[in-house]
């Protein structure tokens, strides 16, 4: 998850019985499908699937091969089992690699920080920076203290009230990911390290991506643990010497080619109109990408399955894509949607999930109120797994473009309080979900899936 | 904090009125002294006393010159506060260092595995230690399959119900961590890692103590993060080969001096008879020792410090020993009661704080039901802040040998269930201690150190 553009606002339950009766025609299957990954022979089968990804080919960083590798991997699995119009769709990805990096403290003693580099940062060079430090809490206080930067590296130490917040915390942290380089290079600084955007931390340093403002020279940029950057800040506060060996090797090489994947379960009566279902195959390149985002694109994955394995198809094709590049801006999905234009008058909903697949509560919709209101009315069919929670708000970096040409959007609401200690940090592993949840989750995503497909007609926009 | 023995057995409430009146002449004590460290001067100052330590100074590795540069510091500003009879006293210590160590997943894929050598082990040699992997959740388990472990790396993923028994889980896992890699060797295998003794996990190594059975081959030993001992086992169930390239340059080098640092506010009336408030100076290499045990060691520098301030002496001496190398085995406090068993008919209590300084609700009491009865009645003074809780059990490894010896022993009973998340790790750090709780329990150890020391009579044994 690149973004977070989440307004959650909880609606008042609305109904809707006179207005979409073919709806109650869907329960059945809706039953079906959660009998059959809750209970079935699908039970734990998309963690298992997600594991065997996330342990054998690992993390998928956008350009990297790991990241073709999955898409080859799955492609093959979906050809195999037999699902509709598997294929993949090429565009073009940046290429950016880590390479080896570190952060040595050297004043007043000598220790590793614990750093990661952000992506699109620049390298350091052979030499690396070594430079004494600034510490500063906030743009405000860097503008104040903007001569004091020139020369130094910019440690940027934001402190928010993540346990009462996390949402607010998350956008206001993150604001310093982003442009905290390009700030500090303004006020003549070499390097630019910024605390991290963690709920919690065990001394976890979290990436992501970062952008340069071309106004001003580009600068390296990483990111410190929360607890090394509350050290550095207590160092200054002692009015203690700092000084730190920043080591970066990154660097951005030419755009490759990239892949969406796409598989369908094609509508029985009006195959040119789609229910789309995503969530992108691509990660940072620590941890397992388990979370963010192998769940989402895996319970998209399942969707198919599922109706495949009943041999159910909906009056609508159900199209699951699985992105390329999406912690870089969306890259593949934009692309994709700039190819499929044509089909926004067809487009009935675009799902994402990309918010975490733990414990699902329901959905997170955005549309109009009829269409929420239909929304509202399949919610019902979760009564069973205790999902039929509908919220206002959601939606996702790739399936915005849509979003935004007025097709409705939705994700998942899932128990995701947590989802922020783990986010693009070596913590993103299969550890951090459960099978149970996962199958929920899928569950969840399916009922939705098909029920809107097999609607008499497009939702309302 | 080296092992846990704990046996916390909540007891009834006693009542001993006609006992001990004199307690109530140290109300008044108790306090002010309370007072002091909670809104006073002394507000803030033993956080920041240890974080000043641990930020600069850093973590404190048995045998390594950041120890001795603790005690030093810790030293000068005793003495520069004009506490009594600072002084060390000098032990021999094992010198153990850890070097350059990686863990490096070669099948099925390349991956670095998240690790760390834990103390004692021997190293690899300069080629490191290349072979397959043997995954075993038990020690059952390794036995049944001892051939299967014959020149392999053997990983021990013991697995446990952590959120509902913490401290039975830390025992069992420490068992593998301490003993794996003897029964390891005894099947021939060339390298142990096991399982991180971890409550909660974001991909972090736990470190600790191992100790070899001499019958065996020494073979290397280290610890995996939960995730990568989780991702093996999968790799294992699902018949991937596993290879493991090792590298540790772990040796143990000839015993160096170290030194348990003394300090005392002498009695005024039985200075030959004593009250010791301790914790241990020492720490793993990793983090920042900050919890285990740095907040332990200086709230027993800070009892010394508030009686001081108050120019408040009770009728016997209270002595705070700061111990050295606690984590290989009590090293520096065996040594201290082998000097000092002149000292057991006279030594009051020994209390050791080494399980955290959380928000503190009481005492950890073991000792005969008249002296817990007393206890029982010091506890009053602290009902203004909330610590009046007196549960049997606790100790600690350093004061072990006097309660053995029937001396009343005891710890101090916080908040400490998140205790395993961190301990031994690189995320023992300041950020997962607060001031204001590290104040409330520096006033805990003050009000039961200077009420015992104030007694007519030592406690009854």
């Amino acid at each position: 998850m690149r973004w977070l553009f989440l307004l959650i606002l909880s609606i008042a339950s609305v109904t809707s019985r006179s207005i979409i009766p073919e709806i109650h025609s869907a329960n059945a299957v809706s039953d079906r499908l959660i009998e059959l990954v809750t209970q079935g022979s699908f039970r734990g089968v998309t963690y298992n699937r997600l594991a065997a990804l996330a342990d054998t080919i690992g993390p998928r960083l956008c350009g990297n091969e790991s990241l073709t590798n999955a898409v080859n991997w799955v492609k093959d699995v979906m050809s195999s089992e037999g699902l509709d119009n598997v294929h993949v769709e090429e565009v073009r990805i940046p290429h950016w690699v880590r390479g080896e990096e570190r952060a040595l403290l050297l004043q007043p003693r000598k220790t590793k920080l614990s750093m990661l580099g952000l992506g699109n940062s620049v390298g350091t060079g052979p030499q690396g920076i070594r430079a004494p430090v600034l510490v500063v809490r906030s743009f405000d206080e860097l503008n104040a203290r903007c001569a004091e930067a020139r020369n130094k590296i910019v440690v940027f130490n934001p402190q928010c009230d993540w346990k009462t917040k996390p949402i607010a915390c998350y956008g206001s942290v993150v604001g310093y990911r982003v442009g905290g380089a390009s700030s500090a290079a303004k006020c003549g600084a070499v390097a630019s390290l910024s605390r991290s955007a963690a709920s919690r931390s065990i001394d976890s340093p979290h990436t992501g991506v970062m952008a340069y403002d071309l106004s001003y020279p580009k600068i390296p940029a990483g990111s410190l643990s929360v607890e090394h950057a509350d050290m550095l800040d207590r160092f200054q506060q002692r009015n203690q010497s700092i000084e730190i060996l920043l080591y970066m090797e990154a660097q951005t090489l030419p755009d490759v080619v990239g892949y969406n994947l796409v598989a369908e379960v094609r509508g029985s009566s009006k195959p040119n109109e789609t229910v789309l279902v995503s969530g992108h195959l691509d990660s940072w390149d620590v941890g397992q990408g388990a979370m963010d985002d192998g769940g989402g694109a895996m319970i998209s994955w399942t969707v198919l399955s599922l109706l495949h394995s009943l041999n159910v198809r909906a009056k609508r094709t159900v199209r699951c894509v699985l992105w390329s590049c999406e912690e870089f801006g969306g890259v593949g999905a934009d692309q994709y949607f700039n190819a499929h234009t044509n089909e926004i008058p067809t487009m009935s909903i675009v799902m994402e999930s990309d918010l975490g697949v733990f414990h699902p509560q329901g959905l997170q919709f955005q549309g109009r109120p009829q269409a929420q209101q239909i929304i509202q009315t399949i919610s019902n069919q979760l009564a069973s797994i205790n999902a039929t929670q509908v919220v206002s708000g959601g939606g996702g970096e790739d399936i915005s473009p849509w979003m935004q040409r007025g097709v409705p959007g939705a994700s998942l609401l899932n128990d995701n309080w947590d989802y922020f200690a783990y986010h693009h940090s070596n913590g993103d592993t299969m550890n951090v979900l459960n099978s149970t949840d996962v199958d929920l989750a899928a569950a969840v995503w399916a009922v939705y899936a098909f029920s809107i497909a097999d609607l008499d007609d497009l939702l309302p926009r």
